[in-house]
């Protein structure tokens, strides 16, 4: 069960039709900063969804490679907040089991080793796969199944048939069966929400876990399927060239463009049955 | 004319289509790594789509606040690459004008001052205007022109239409000529890479222009128009809380769903013509 957050509000706007305008009421998607503090020192702002804030801090931090399993988390809090338009407190303090094995000024989203020989695709695959090595899963998966799952999220996606604005994640078992879906504003939250859940409950690595996508598949959120352990990634919309070089490397499998019974297979399509 | 870069490589894929495969080749949108050097320091890592990164890396330093006009770069350049799968090299190096005015450790794209009172929307909204002040403008749109926009900014992109996995940014002017259309895999870089143009070309503040983006409209969109001092901002889909927040504070008309003629207004609707 999601915590209940603050997914959406509502705005007077204007909608026009044909040269018309109309006030009326709509529901929009909230978008708040999210500080996240490590031992006291501010590691990150992430502009987020309010709701499973606990959850996007333990998957930002895995993620990260901050931290390896739950017990190096010693404790994680976040107060109530006036200030925030939500109620919910904008600030979510870590503490860790051992600080002094963790570099915090290596925590930046954005920034990948650069090998000496210059920063390309292939030196920022062989950082990550140094971190998180490649996926050993016997996962298989009927496309009949694949071509049932688009349906499955689009009806669960409560905030985004309010709002049309989020992104999602959804992890699937091979059944198809929808197990978890987090919605937010930012599509690495979306995922940081869905894998920071499952660390916590020990169901890490997730090697007979589908992770649906709402939108584009990039490098980033490879890198974090990967992280988690996850063979089978699907996404909506388009991946990128280097999400799908992560995938042959990580030994994922890698679909796009999944509409209905339609889909292509970039990366290790050895895992669909035939 | 948009430098060449290389924004698409074929790669072979399985089209499955109810149950059964075929094997075929498919135009993929290239991702890479750049990373951003001022004074030899590396500043920021972004997965970006090759092609007008000198662009790309002013738009970002302007709008991160590092600099503020085009004589404060010294200079800014890139060498080719054998390591890079596009032949383009990956890092851009940049020597200021004024080295020691910068405060490199200022400069990170997801923090944001954080108030003494507690980080919210309303904290991150007050920093941006501090840097960055509301907008001026006269500009008044019809709006019979703006339904006119999505299906100029769809025929325009032609990296999109071979790979359907681009973000757009475009400017047009008040007659809805397109004047300037850039893509990228991250909705950021193609922001940046038309502002960083526009500026360098002395163009900004552009009160006179309209920005439409293919996508969401997020905070950190409009944090960026509102730098470029563009008064007018449409999305092809949903905007979040915090955008709408900015467009009425930063004086910014803010336009979502935009559907050929139908369009939802959420802020500053009185530079629509009537």
């Amino acid at each position: 069960m999601s915590d209940p957050g603050v997914r959406a509000v509502e705005r007077k706007i204007i909608r026009y039709r044909g040269g018309t305008g109309e006030v009326k009421s709509d529901s929009i998607t909230v978008e708040e900063p999210l500080e996240i503090r490590v031992d006291g020192t501010s590691v990150a702002v992430v502009m987020r969804t309010p709701g499973d804030d606990l959850d996007l801090t333990r998957g930002f931090l895995l993620t990260e490679g901050l931290v390896k399993q739950p017990s190096d988390i010693f404790e994680i809090s976040q107060c109530p907040s006036q200030e925030s338009v939500t109620g919910i407190g904008n600030v979510v303090d870590v503490l860790l089991t051992n600080p002094s094995t963790v570099d915090l000024k290596s925590l930046s989203r954005n920034v990948y080793t650069s090998s000496s020989c210059g920063i390309c695709g292939r030196a920022t695959l062989e950082s990550v796969f140094q971190q998180f090595p490649p996926i050993e899963s016997d996962l298989a998966i009927n496309p009949i199944i694949l071509g049932t799952l688009s349906d499955k999220l689009r009806n669960a996606q409560q905030t985004f048939a309010q709002t049309g604005g989020l992104h999602a994640s959804a992890l699937f078992d091979t059944e198809g069966n929808l197990l978890l879906l987090r919605e937010d504003v930012g599509r690495h939250n979306a995922l940081d929400k869905v894998i920071g859940k499952e660390w916590q409950a020990g169901n890490t690595p997730m090697g007979d876990r589908l992770l649906l996508v709402s939108g584009r598949v990039s490098f980033e959120l490879m890198q974090k399927a990967l992280c988690a352990g996850i063979p089978f990634v699907v996404g909506i919309s388009a991946p990128s060239s280097l999400a799908i070089d992560c995938a042959k490397e990580g030994n994922q499998t890698l679909i796009g463009f999944l509409r209905g019974e339609t889909m292509n297979v970039y990366a290790h399509a050895e895992r669909l049955l035939s």
